[in-house]
């Protein structure tokens, strides 16, 4: 049966379970003998205590555990050392390292994240070198870290609870899952505060204002700006508070790496991995056909539909028109999901064959085209709608009446294709409302309805065949049975990616720059969607998925560029759809809108560009000139450790100085002298000189 | 008579001069006499020596020098520390002081620049809080450094004979005369040496390819991104070489500086004037009625003077027309300067008003407004040109007739006004040439020469009026005579701003990536001037200027956007002048060009920024690719500092830790226990449980 999450198992102090996969197609017996007791002696010799468990019939795990008490302190300090050294934190911790552990006791989540980079670090590093599938430990399947899940049931009641995440709340996030993980929740925080005042505007927009009011759009970037400006000070101050800032560049090398020799480092003097930045570069290159090939093919996919759809809802009208309406968003619900999974494995595979060198180079690489890929998928409809449908389907829609031939052959009405065409009024509305609501509503059941029903359905299956009987040497108690049960069931959940959590919030944020415009009412849907999605996400990571590695981050990455990008975007479309639109705002986009003069949407795009440009660098100085909570904290820290150092400093009198050996330029030679030019032994004398020489002069001119 | 600039006469170990003026209107006697042994106690209490001579009947000159050796060093060694602190040094000095100099001597640049803070600093910062005027000492003129002959005497002469300048040569003037003089000629030499291109380019353009030839439009525009970015990485390089990359940073109080309250600065703890930045937003405010204001009438007077001159040069044939002619010119160039001058004096005052607290600060927002007023008085008549005159010029013209009419009367030809009017072909061109041939030689004799003359004819005057006998307190030798005669020369002559120099140099780089499309030559003109420009503003600072107090400097500062605003700029006019002028290329901008239509030029404009700033973006990425010798210094340096605390950190281990005080998370209680789930005693025990389940399963399997 399945464990109650939230009942309280210790985790019998483990902190990584390893599994290892010791049977299964071409894995040989004394193989995965030799791998096994490898890798137990490899994490033996960094300071790590294992403990065998069986699992299942082709994989058992290892539980890891940190083995001595004085080691890890002593590891806990050089990192605290090595984050001083690389600008991370402004002082270096106390000298004893009792004192500094005492002042900066150690969090649940630098334990996990240090015994985590201990199995996986390369040997040289001061790690076991162990990562699942890549290099020489092809049997280790994963290795996965153990809900708390006393913890996991508090957060989740306080979440559920309270109607705002507090930043205590967040920090305690920090404290268990890390930065990385903690980031996203604060972004998700801070964007669902903000979007209070797009809903006030965007409601009072609808009901007061003219459909796409010019007014509500300048006060829609506007906010779009200022959200971004703030997020960006934000992330600072977090980053200080949570003491990780400028950890991104800390440059963790990659373990898929693959160098073409190696090389000696030209800083370090160490040998180093190498590969050549050009060929990278050349390599980069491909995305340019990539990027054709997909855009291409995700368009010209949803054009298709989109045309069937126009023709079908709006020339056709044939027999089971009432069935035949539904068949495109059958077919882009259907399809449009494999192109995007195919296109994302493709750029998957070219980011690896980019071959960075370093994680967080990979991951901005992969985000990109992956920001690319959401891009055409999420917003081709609408852009289509609203700049070639609306604009253009005059011309367009008597093109598909080939298709009306067709339609005509199945019924007999003769004026199927005589049927004048009209522009259907509400489409853009409508399919704005689709994407900000409907969408949101579905996609919230794809993340939490749907995993829970598949692993209770696995679950089911699991328990037809019967687990393998403990071997005598594990016969525990029934607590450890239970522990291993959980497991087992823990094993088995999915990794959790912060990436596409973000990625979902970014593209969202994309249809509120880019369309609000077209109906106000979006950045309510999102409102509610948000602070529904902040407590979703917090039950999808306890119970959906493996507790993440709390792993570090001073951002929330790439995304903020992608953010930008859009507010910049959204700049220009809601621009140009006000120059489309404005007009016959009575009766919406529908009518037909003044003949759009490429003149004017260029005018309206470079006008509404330069704006927003502009109206950015205010905001920021204005930003800018009350400086961030987290600054502040951090320039007072490293004040302090300059004080000290100049203290010490200051004692320096030059006394033990051989001053003949130094040489400060001639004007320093013979300073004791009087004679030449130097005649005034002291201040007394200079000013003597100096008084008779006002007093002749005045003398004189008095005469 | 005047001394021959190159005579190898020595400074007398003299660091800095302070003219101190004790007669003239409102200066009381008692008031001098005080104010002068209140100077020279403050000088002496900062550690330096002084000595006095008579100048003229209303001033007196203070030298001062180093007093100790040790004193000074000791000075060298905290404001090298105090770097390190603030991280533009990597490295600490070496902690025995004396190895320290060894190692980085003294070099005269550092020695004048420390010198300089003992007498400026305010008292709390180590300094004498000597400012010439401003504060206590109202009858302090001036201060400053005395050329060191024998050194510009090579200078120049190294330098009139190579083509080059060497980076040497560079290293070797910013020993001299500091970062600030040093990064302008490196700036200058970067910028001559990639001038190279264009000029290939231009002339092949000139003679192959058509005028506003697209391909040439791009080369150049390309060129100055190329160039933009390259210099970007070329001052970081230079300021880690020259040790002072993030110096910008360390933010000086400005004297001038007026706070409003005594405050308590969160960060230091210590008493701060404190002024609050929303004041300071709000007068900046004022920028935008200026901004107004002065564009307003620059470009009006501009604007005036061009309709004069169009219509004497194209409507107007009465009498004394061959003198009438001149008459724009006369008026432009006589009227130009004086408003120019006027409304740098307001933005002086305008920025003062402003009051920032930190000189960097201070610099940046003059040097923003001098920016604008001369892009306004330099571009703005080939703006005209090209963009009011070519296309509407048939419209405007006939309009000038009321001028025409006045002109009539003057005369008797009746074709006057009738004479029907022709847009003259080559008027653009013409005037590019002008701007950038002709007004370069002027400005070069305005510069060079004019100086010269003014200085003859000053010393003339001097030598009418006797000079006074020196008391007899100051009855020195011949030497010293001529040099008293050369610190007089020397004192009056003015203050090198580099500034001013920066400035030209960025007004000329914008004629090349503004208007050399209409005429290509235009980077040949500027190669010839800039090699003249680089050993002219050598001599100006040798001979024409005093020496320049040596400030540190990591970069061209506030010019560097400057100049890429100046290329964005050129790559949507380049754009514009060719949508309008490409086509009736063959007969210059002069024959009628095709309607102007907004759509087109919006579409040329919005293209060719982005394309503009897509390519900024990938030269950058490309440059990034190979990393600058500097950043791989800077980062060798701080990696050996690493590596040294590392190891020292290396050496803790755990042993002093009293273990049970600390916190380190469950996970780590009790870890040498065997009871419970982790019974397996060492890595044999647990393999043999592993090796048994593997074992078990297989076999299980096998049945």
């Amino acid at each position: 049966m399945e464990t109650d999450p939230f009942s309280e198992t210790p985790n019998e102090n483990v902190d990584y379970v390893i599994q290892f996969k010791f049977a299964g197609p071409g894995i040989d017996k004394n193989v995965a003998e030799d791998q096994l007791s490898k890798l137990l002696r490899a994490l033996d010799s960094v300071g790590l205590r294992t403990e065998i468990r069986d699992n299942d019939d082709t994989s058992l795990f290892v539980f890891v555990r940190v083995k001595s008490h004085r080691g890890f302190v002593a590891e806990v300090y050089r990192s605290r050392i090595k984050d001083w050294l690389h600008g991370i934190r402004p002082a270096a911790p106390e000298k004893e390292t009792q004192k500094s552990l005492e002042k900066e006791p150690v969090t649940e989540a630098e334990r996990l994240r240090l015994v985590y980079h201990l199995i996986t670090l390369p040997v040289g590093q001061g790690g076991a070198g162990i990562t699942p599938k890549i290099g020489e430990y092809t049997l280790v399947e994963q290795i996965f870290a153990l809900h708390d899940r006393k913890f996991n049931s508090q957060w989740l009641k306080t979440w559920s609870t309270t109607w705002k995440v507090s930043p205590e709340e967040l920090t305690n996030l920090r404290d268990r899952f890390g930065e990385r993980v903690a980031f996203y929740f604060a972004f998700l925080q801070t964007y669902l505060v903000f979007l209070a005042f797009p809903c006030i505007a965007g409601t009072s927009a609808a009901l007061l204002l003219p459909a796409y009011s010019k007014f509500f759009a300048v006060v829609n970037i506007l906010w779009a700006v200022v959200f971004l400006e703030y997020w960006k000070r934000k992330e600072v101050d977090l980053a200080v508070a949570w003491g990780v800032r400028g950890c991104s560049k800390l440059n963790n090398i990659r373990a898929a790496f693959k160098f073409e020799r190696i090389d000696t480092d030209p800083v370090t003097g160490e040998k180093v991995k190498y590969f050549p930045e050009w060929k990278r570069l050349l390599r980069q290159g491909l995305i340019v056909p990539f990027a054709l090939a997909a855009s291409g093919t995700l368009c010209g996919f949803i054009a298709c539909v989109f045309a069937i759809e126009v023709f079908i809802s709006e020339v056709y009208n044939g027999p089971f028109k009432s069935a035949l309406v539904f068949l495109p968003t059958v077919l882009l619900s259907g399809i449009n999901p494999i192109l995007l999974g195919f296109f994302t494995t493709v750029a998957k595979r070219l980011t690896d064959y980019e071959n960075h060198a370093i994680d967080e180079a990979y991951e901005a690489a992969f985000t990109r085209k992956i920001f690319v890929l959401n891009f055409i998928t999420s917003y081709t409809p609408l852009f289509l709608t609203s700049f070639v449908y609306v604009p253009f389907a005059k011309v367009i829609v008597p093109h598909l009446d080939i298709l009306g031939l067709t339609a005509q052959e199945l019924t007999d009405e003769k004026q199927t294709h005589t049927h004048s065409f009209e522009i259907n009024p509400n489409r853009l509305k409508k399919q704005v409302i689709y994407f900000t609501v409907t969408a949101q509503v579905v996609n919230f059941g794809l993340e939490i309805v749907l995993p829970y029903v598949k692993r209770r359905v696995f679950k089911k299956v699991e328990e037809f065949k019967d687990s393998a009987p403990s071997s005598p040497a594990l016969a525990g108690s029934e607590a450890e049975k239970k522990f291993l049960e959980r497991v087992r069931d823990e094993s088995k959940l999915e990794v959790y990616d912060v990436t596409s959590d973000l990625r979902e919030m970014v593209m969202q944020f994309g249809y509120l720059t880019l369309f609000s415009i077209i109906w106000p009412f979006t950045s309510v849907s999102f409102i509610v969607n948000n602070w529904l999605e902040l407590r979703a996400d917090a039950i999808k990571i306890c119970v959906e998925m493996q507790r993440p590695v709390p792993l570090r981050a001073d951002s929330i990455g790439p995304w903020l560029d992608s953010l930008q990008f859009l507010a910049w975007l959204g700049s220009a479309t809601t621009s140009a759809l006000i120059y489309l639109f404005a007009d016959d705002a009575n009766f919406g986009p529908g009518g037909s809108p003044k003949p759009l003069t490429i003149a004017g949407v260029m005018t309206a795009i470079v006008l509404s560009e330069h704006i927003f440009f502009a109206a950015r660098m205010l905001v920021g100085i204005g930003f800018d000139a009350v400086e961030s909570v987290g600054l502040l904290k951090e320039r007072r820290e490293r004040f302090l450790v300059r004080k000290r150092y100049l203290e010490e400093s200051m004692g320096i009198e030059a006394d033990e100085i051989d001053t003949d050996v130094i040489t400060l330029g001639d004007s320093i030679k013979d300073v004791g002298g009087r004679g030449g030019f130097w005649r005034a032994g002291n201040v007394a004398e200079t000013y003597g000189i100096g008084a008779d020489i006002i007093r002749g002069k005045l003398e004189k001119k008095e005469q």
